[in-house]
């Protein structure tokens, strides 16, 4: 039995859930694995908020150098969110020695190589499956099993709360304001849903996927992206009529000249695989010149299926270790 | 660049599709992994069948000990087929010092025991992705990155020359028999069609699920199994007129006392993701306590898709070596 000592940052909504599946699959996880994973810190204000489960005392920190100066933990799990200081966090951890696991996606966008080069100068492990797809192992299935192949199409429904909100728009007949709300009061959509509707959260995550799928570094800035809060209901009615969805699609081809991306509300014809993904449902459709035709379907988002990549992660460094 | 030399059994038609998806991707493979690739001996009597590529003179070999006592081959790719003398032989290479790679669903659901455990006692890695729906990275999905999760459900269309044949009678209302004669046309089936129609095929497949999903042995023959030789038109139909389509599935439940597992024609609700995976295409539906519902689709066989399985293999092996 190994015995792995993580530091976590953040007991926010996916802190919660990762702390509650490493309570509930521990001796599954040893069994599997033969790891004991431990979180041993956690940095967290707020230490009083009434969770559903109780986090023993001495755990919670204010202070990150308890953790990243903390010679017995290997791991940190960064779940903070947000750019800063999540980025700063993950460097001085990586400079600590700590090998790090993010499930943010701002992040990773905005500091590609600062991150990946920090881990590299330091001899750690920097790894983000949850970042892009939630519990879906397409980072892992994309640099790992997949990397005989040279990629030409990536296509992917990418954020759960506009894949809702264009399947209920297209299934109930109706308005964008309307499904909106209710996705509000359902909780799948935030009160300022701007990063969602406008499709910023796509742009992130298909930047994160054209350094892995095309080897190419794009700032989620740089591309084009339109968001669905145009979408009608006529237009997804005539789409419909035609034999086609509409869904908010991150998309790159192969080119002549390199790799064409953007992202925006996208008419897929009713038999493309991606036109059956539904609801708060995640898929990327890949075409690689052996695999031909690949899709990796799953929960893109929510504390448990966050928690199942960033476990997986933990397990991947951990093995090295 | 560190240079790995690999030893091939077998140049059929997954053996050549191999060797051309090195040709073709070798300078791909190399940038984005370091790795130079060479298969530097070929075990196969059969070496004037034009393959429509050449293999350099001195390549060939009928004798496998050229392959197992070549201090300079780090991994044996097993791409010959049936239980022996692939077992036989993959158990040599082990002993010989050398990881090895196979496709061979057969051998590995036969000899799963025997296999894993030769390879431990030696030292030396054991991969068979491209044994269980070819092309699609499932078996690394679940060992690695889903690892975290208990399962307590798996679903699986795992086999495509039978999901080709009900595709068919479902959208073109066709009889068995018919369609069968076609896909044999067409090579999607074998002249002596037994193993896929009466579903041994899927059995193997889901012997080696059991052992990774839910880590308990069940020796193909032990799985009740039902082919789709009796499937009538009849029965799609009605399928039909109630909303479901008709798979023939591996499934597989965690209960109360174990796991049931079984193979037989299976009506699923045409909701369900795997209601949508037509023709020739495989997929894997799988049930995690922290994922939750996942699908991994792709092809389940075929020269390149299977080449892009134990091409992931080898990379994954020879980055730890």
């Amino acid at each position: 039995m190994k015995r792995i000592n993580i530091g976590l940052l953040g007991l926010g909504n996916i802190g919660g859930g990762t702390y509650q599946v490493l309570e509930l699959n521990h001796g599954h996880i040893e069994n599997v694995t033969g790891l004991d994973l431990r979180i041993k810190k956690i940095l967290e204000i707020d230490t009083e908020r009434d969770r559903g489960f109780t986090v023993a005392p001495g755990v919670f920190t204010q202070d990150p150098e308890d953790i990243f100066g903390d010679p017995e933990i290997d791991i940190v799990i960064e779940l903070l969110g947000g750019i800063e200081p999540a980025t700063a966090f993950m460097a001085g951890a990586m400079k600590a020695g700590k090998s790090v696991v993010t499930a943010n996606k701002a992040a990773v966008a905005a500091n590609y190589e600062l991150l990946t080069d920090t881990a590299e100068e330091n001899g750690v492990l920097f790894r983000f499956e949850a970042s892009v797809g939630g519990g879906i192992p397409l980072i892992g299935a994309i640099t790992e099993h997949l990397c005989a192949n040279e990629f030409t199409e990536l296509l992917g429904i990418m954020n759960g709360t506009t894949n809702y909100i264009l399947t209920k728009m297209g299934e109930e007949g109706r308005d964008y304001e309307d499904v909106l709300k209710e996705a509000q009061a359902l909780g799948f959509a935030e009160a300022d849903p701007t990063a969602d509707v406008e499709g910023h959260d796509v742009a992130n995550k298909l930047s994160i996927l054209m350094s892995l799928v095309f080897g190419i570094r794009v700032r989620p800035e740089e591309i084009p992206t339109t968001g669905i809060s145009r979408v009608t209901k006529q237009e997804i009615d005539e789409a419909a009529s035609e034999g086609c969805v509409i869904k908010l699609l991150a998309s790159a081809y192969r080119t002549k000249d390199g790799v064409d991306c953007f992202v925006q509300p996208t008419r897929l014809n009713k038999g493309h695989p991606l036109a059956d993904v539904r609801n708060e449902f995640n898929a990327l459709f890949l075409k690689g010149n052996a695999v031909d035709d690949l899709m990796l379907y799953g929960k893109g988002a929510g504390p448990f299926p966050t928690a199942s990549a960033v476990l997986g992660d933990v397990i991947a460094i951990a093995r090295k270790l």
